[in-house]
């Protein structure tokens, strides 16, 4: 399909909010409310996802994994806009349904875009958004003492398929956003074993990690060394919060979503990466997540 | 280089603006000044450069022709982020230096971006941006009777190598949205015979160009079908501008850059897209530009 085609076929199905440009000039047009973040995130051919993938699986999950950035921020999301380098082996009108629905389901409007031909199949999204709850929750709020909580078991996610349909936790990163006693969040994209450490070192703290404590998914195979895939398989999606400690009983009490909150370990002052073993020594932490190469 | 690697050795590098949080976090934080334009463009192996660019001219055209979209605004840029899928044989902090350098040339801060490996290399860059004159100048604000002025001359971009050193015009984007005798604007990328009749249909008119009146770049054969040239080859980056008749001389006049406008075309009432052929006639139009197919 030639771009201007798929442009023009992109255009008849969107509606663009009121007194918002979307797509069809040379940039989209909007008057935003307030402080704004934004992210970019981007899937590629083989590293993310193979050929067994669904053309309207890869768009939801492209949309998915960004709009996890904005969930990551305590945000809602304002717009999106994709770049879209598609081969002809690949159904560029069935990945941008897909993708489409996803923000749909999220009441992200896809207001851009760039598309053109390649060799390998990359769908990169750009996510902004504004504050849900008066303030945007950094990786960077975090004090020594804080708890680490997370929002859902982890791990599988590769292996089940269940990576292909990240859920954007947008509601849960909104309500953390609303709570003081929450002074850092972000999403858990690359594992525990990667993500924790740098929420930690963003915020100029080491951590101390409970690897007995990490709720393992059920996609997690029993036979498997389950405690090391749900630190570092990766793709999970599910949100890691910093939270005061004296505010975690209540914290807990008001949760008002079906997952369960689990403590997985704390910040602590000297900058190094510890976690308790089984026979709940402290040692260095030795597990690794997953880290893309170029 | 792995991914972790790039970012903070990026992170070292770039400075963020006061009040506003760039790379590191799951996404980046700004207070936007007010209504805000945003643009995504993508370049790929093989289809926009080929192995005999250098890195950092890669970087360079990937960040010009974004900013490109904003000076097709008539903006002035806020920020970056960009997705850079990179194979191994690529030097991606080479790539990331170019592009890094000519968006500070244009005072645009890199304030985010997603990164990971690939078969062929694409940077994808997202630009954002407000009015740099109080308006945007959109591509459907022209009305029949309209003159179709280009800021410079056109052709040759991709046998010279001019393609990988675009010149985004932000201030002459800028300086066109001061005059309220501007009615649209857009930056040529896929050549005046495709990027015409989009600024015409966008705003709901017909054009009837001048292909005697099209300002040859140097950069074209002489021997060459000069006028197919640079009507065709497209990556010109110039921009072009919907004037109203009656202020063109004055405008001309007040036009303070050293390249001449030209008018190139008026815009009409009828859908319709028509030329002057060489004896003077009004015929249809049979140029055809560059059109990227999926």
């Amino acid at each position: 399909m030639r771009e201007n085609d798929l442009i023009r076929e992109l255009r008849a199905k969107l509606r663009d909010p009121e007194g918002v440009l979307g797509i069809g000039d040379d940039c989209c047009v909007w008057t935003p409310g307030g402080t704004t973040c934004l992210s970019v995130d981007a899937i590629v051919e083989g590293r993310h996802f193979t050929s067994v993938a669904t053309p309207a699986q890869i768009g939801r999950k492209a949309a998915g994994a960004a709009l996890s950035d904005l969930a990551a921020m305590g945000a809602r999301p304002v717009g999106a806009a994709v770049t879209l380098v598609c081969p002809g082996r690949w159904d560029a009108a069935a990945i941008m349904d897909g993708l489409i629905a996803e923000l749909a389901r999220h009441h992200c409007p896809l207001l851009g875009g760039d598309t053109c031909g390649g060799d390998a199949l990359v769908v990169s999204v750009t996510v902004w958004g504004e504050a849900a709850k008066h303030r945007l929750l950094k990786r960077s709020g975090a004090t020594p003492g804080d708890l680490l909580v997370v929002t859902g078991p982890l791990g599988g996610s590769l292996a089940s398929g269940r990576h292909l349909a990240p859920q954007p936790l947008l509601a849960e990163g909104a309500w953390f956003a609303g709570h003081p006693a929450v002074h850092a969040l972000m999403d858990l994209s690359d594992g525990l074993a990667t993500d924790a450490p740098k929420l930690a070192e963003a915020s100029g703290c080491g951590c101390l990690l409970l690897p007995a404590q990490v709720p393992v998914h059920p996609d997690v195979p029993e036979m498997s060394d389950t405690v090391r895939a749900a630190l570092c398989d990766g793709e999970d999606y599910e949100l890691l919060a910093a939270v005061a400690p004296d505010q975690w009983p209540h914290l807990q009490l008001a949760w008002p979503f079906a997952n369960r909150l689990c403590v997985v370990g704390w910040l602590i002052e000297q900058r190094e990466i510890l976690m308790e073993d089984r026979a709940g020594r402290v040692v260095p932490f030795t597990y690794k997540g997953f880290e893309h190469s170029t």
